[in-house]
């Protein structure tokens, strides 16, 4: 009895004391990180499953696991975690974005570069316009009178801010190249843009408002945009050079990497610094690393940058969905907002309509516009396409929430039940888009596109003809092909090959510009010295 | 002039706009990145140099970036970042003591168990009792007369934490293995140790003082030593069932790794929710992962995983040095001190020479006494490897100043001037300790040691005879040695072998038990389905 006391008075003396954090934090994180665990196994298991996906998953995973904190917090709390504006934009989001940028396959995204800037400027001011005019036009006759103009300007940028995420777990960039450019390309241009417009919208006079605020908003845009892939570039040429002229390889793959991830990340917190968009800077750091500095270092760190850069984002992104899940029971939200089922059902849904509306009025006008002024017919977006690029942007995601917490939760208006009913409207929206347009794309574009892809053109259908190119050039200009392929390149005439490859022939003279003054400074494929047993 | 006019008031509206971030928290991150990523440019330049390396080029930038700070807010402020217990004990040390787990030579880890238990357990308590002895003996000589007994034991919980990441940086695996493996292995029993010891005094009854409390406390130490392992174990052989029985090599890398890095921080998050000790449990959760887990997955998750913990903990030790450096400066705690630079020297001096003594105290008396119980010349510790390991135990880190901060940092004492100052006089002694023996460990290493190697008997003497036991037991069972190798294995007798190395036997019989059971059930290497293109 005596060592049973012992143990018992010691074990809960250690109750209070054998650590320095406090339980709170503790249990958070316990619970979390077992429930990424979760994600990660169940995900894995539903494989197979076309309609599911890790997204998914981890949204209804915390789904469940919020309400079940309710249950035992006797409907206190549903969250763990504090939603943190901070945590969001400072910790999951460079990594999630730096890792797209590292891993797109250049060539296509380069290649599709002039769709995407209209997809994701163009498109998004234009969906940013239909969503809050709509929003202005039908709000009232539901019942909500006590938001201003600036609401529902922010209501259409907070709406604009699709998704990728979730959207490239279920594009494949193997199947469908040229889709999983355009759709990838377009969130991440569209992230920024509507990251300026939410910004911009905050910071209008709206007693002082003219023409020349149009122009004010574009040219911050195009300045943003400029200097942030600027910066972003140099970062990733910086990097580039540090590694080839210390040429770390030699001793430790771990300082390689370290310093790959550290100044990454740096670019990212620099351009947040000169108040230049984040987002931007680390994607095009990410394209410019994996073109240059990737090849300088060796072969064992190629290998760790690829996995592990992977492996953060799908960390972040799993805990972005896992917490969006969770935060969607928070009652305290439920409770302010004092709406009816009624009221949130017919908000929700017109939200809903005019994100599906907005999004419509830019795809297939823009693409149209696009068809027109292409030559060749295999270059065109067909109607199949413009759906699925269409449908595929009609997720919402972190950002969205990120953005309605910072216009709605934290205004000090008189009001504040229809701001809380915006955010609960906003959390329907992402919840209801996640899970179904998640679950019914992959299903839906093996039925319209794949099935259907070998009559009507295949995805990658131009591919080849940028190959033909790149061969003919190079035969043209006496050097071999890389690839020592068996097939004979076909024969053409560069006039006729520049003319109706417009895109192709800056690509060319870019690669020639880059092997001759790029390369020989900053390394890159076959421009740093061999290493032994180091392959590529 | 209306352009620039636009532009102007443009960039003045997004100063206050286009972050989510405050931008204080912008300056201090960036600020930060910016400085690691100089501190491993730096530390690759100065590689050469036997006398610097990275931990010192961090403490030294620090302690520069420090005083640059501190000129700039006006002798406001040194610090950009307030040290945090927190980001320490959760973000911190769980990846480098992983990382130590998971890198560790588990062969010579094991074989030399019980002279690192003998260290790290004994040799703590000896060190604890022998400083605070001395500091409640000297400390009123100098004029602390406000510390009372609770503060006196603190001191000697704090002081007895020694720094095994400098310590790593300097002793090299492949050189010098059994000091490494004693050394490196004293640290993480020490460190778990010293924290069970620091708070077992501040949960001290003093009022109540009886001979059951050492018992309490040796019972409270056995209990935390065996259930942490037991869980890190555990969780350790969990990750490898799962990755084996799922086989998500298949598809994923990424997969694999996030299931690692996951599981791993859970295992630590689970002690520390359990009250238990997390440095323990991630540590022997990183040597099951790398005994079992690591075997099981992709050949590129292996190479990953290596290089991607390898990094982290890289990145969180030199993050550490260049707090600990930064922190030193704090002017808000030198003024609380309202001590004459006299009165610091001479307390920092008494600690020092304390920690000088407690650590001679035990390496000298516990290798000796180790000695009288060997039978062979080779396996005893010379006097001068005996040096070498008093010596390397010597500096003091971010371990200790942490404990500090807990200790004096919050104490609502009548007086805090005395408190101020251990705080001040802790940090001179991890300055003075990291900077001084971390630059000439090295040399004196090569000095000491590697020069009179050959003829006092190599350091590694007792590893052939490990090899040789081995094979000859592979042989009279009938088994074929794994390495094909040309040199025949002397014969020898079992019995004989058996009473000349119990260690050695103990790990036969667990290799035989392992290949029976553990690894049929658990993978590891030769027990996982042969997957095409993957080595070893």
């Amino acid at each position: 009895m005596v060592a049973f006391g012992a143990i018992r008075s010691q074990s809960s003396t250690l109750q209070d004391s054998s650590s320095f954090l406090s339980t709170d934090t503790i249990i958070a994180l316990t619970v979390f990180f077992a429930l990424l665990c979760a994600c990660i196994i169940i995900g894995h298991l539903l494989e197979e499953n076309r309609w599911a996906n890790e997204s998914i998953t981890a949204l209804l995973l915390g789904l469940c696991a919020g309400g079940v904190v309710l249950l035992v917090s006797k409907f206190q709390s549903s969250h763990l975690l504090v939603f943190s504006e901070d945590l969001f934009f400072l910790y999951l989001l460079p990594p999630i974005i730096f890792n797209a940028g590292f891993q797109v396959k250049k060539k296509q995204f380069f290649k599709n570069f002039n769709t995407i800037l209209l997809f994701g400027v163009f498109g998004t001011v234009i969906s940013f316009c239909v969503i809050s005019l709509g929003a202005f036009l039908l709000f009232k006759r539901i019942g909500i009178s006590t938001l201003d103009v600036k609401d529902y300007l922010g209501v259409g940028a907070i709406l604009s801010a699709t998704d990728s995420v979730c959207t490239l777990q279920v594009l494949s960039q193997d199947e469908t190249p040229f889709l999983y450019s355009i759709v990838f390309g377009e969130g991440v241009v569209n992230d920024a843009t509507s990251i300026v417009l939410f910004y911009s919208v905050q910071e209008l006079d709206f007693s002082n408002i003219d023409a020349g605020s149009a122009l004010k908003l574009l040219w911050t845009f195009l300045y943003l945009f400029f200097t942030s892939t600027a910066l972003g570039v140099s970062v990733g040429l910086i990097s580039a050079y540090i590694i080839k002229t210390l040429y770390f390889g030699r001793r430790s793959t771990d300082r390689e990497v370290a310093l790959m991830m550290l100044m990454a990340y740096l670019s990212y917190m620099l351009a947040e610094l000169l108040n230049l968009s984040g987002i931007l800077t680390i994607f095009f750091c990410g394209i410019v690393m994996s073109h240059y500095t990737w090849h300088n270092v060796t072969e064992s760190s190629r290998i760790t940058t690829k996995h592990a850069f992977a492996t953060i984002s799908f960390i972040a992104e799993t805990f972005i969905f896992l917490y969006v899940g969770m935060d969607a029971l928070d009652i305290d939200k439920w409770k302010s907002s004092k709406a009816n089922p009624g009221t949130s059902i017919a908000v929700s849904s017109t939200l809903f309509a005019m994100v599906l509306l907005g999004r419509a009025a830019f795809v297939f006008p823009i693409a149209n516009i696009k068809n027109y002024f292409q030559r060749t017919e295999s270059t065109k977006i067909g109607f199949r396409k413009q759906f699925i690029i269409w449908w595929a942007g009609l997720m919402r995601g972190a950002v969205t929430i990120a953005l309605s917490y910072n216009q709605f939760a934290e205004s000090e208006k008189t009001s504040t039940k229809d701001s809380a009913l915006m955010i609960t409207c906003t959390i329907i929206v992402v919840l209801f888009s996640t899970v179904v347009f998640g679950s019914i794309t992959k299903p839906l574009i093996e039925a319209v596109l794949l099935r259907h892809s070998k009559p009507s053109g295949s995805d990658a259908a131009d591919m080849p003809s940028l190959e033909d190119l790149r061969l003919s050039f190079l035969i043209e200009n006496g050097e071999s092909s890389e690839q020592g392929d068996n097939q004979p390149p076909p024969k053409r005439s560069r006039l006729g090959l520049l003319i109706s490859h417009p895109t192709t022939t800056v690509h060319y003279y870019w690669r020639k510009f880059d092997d001759k003054f790029m390369r020989p400074v900053f390394g890159g494929r076959g421009f740093v010295p061999f290493v032994p047993g180091s392959p590529r």
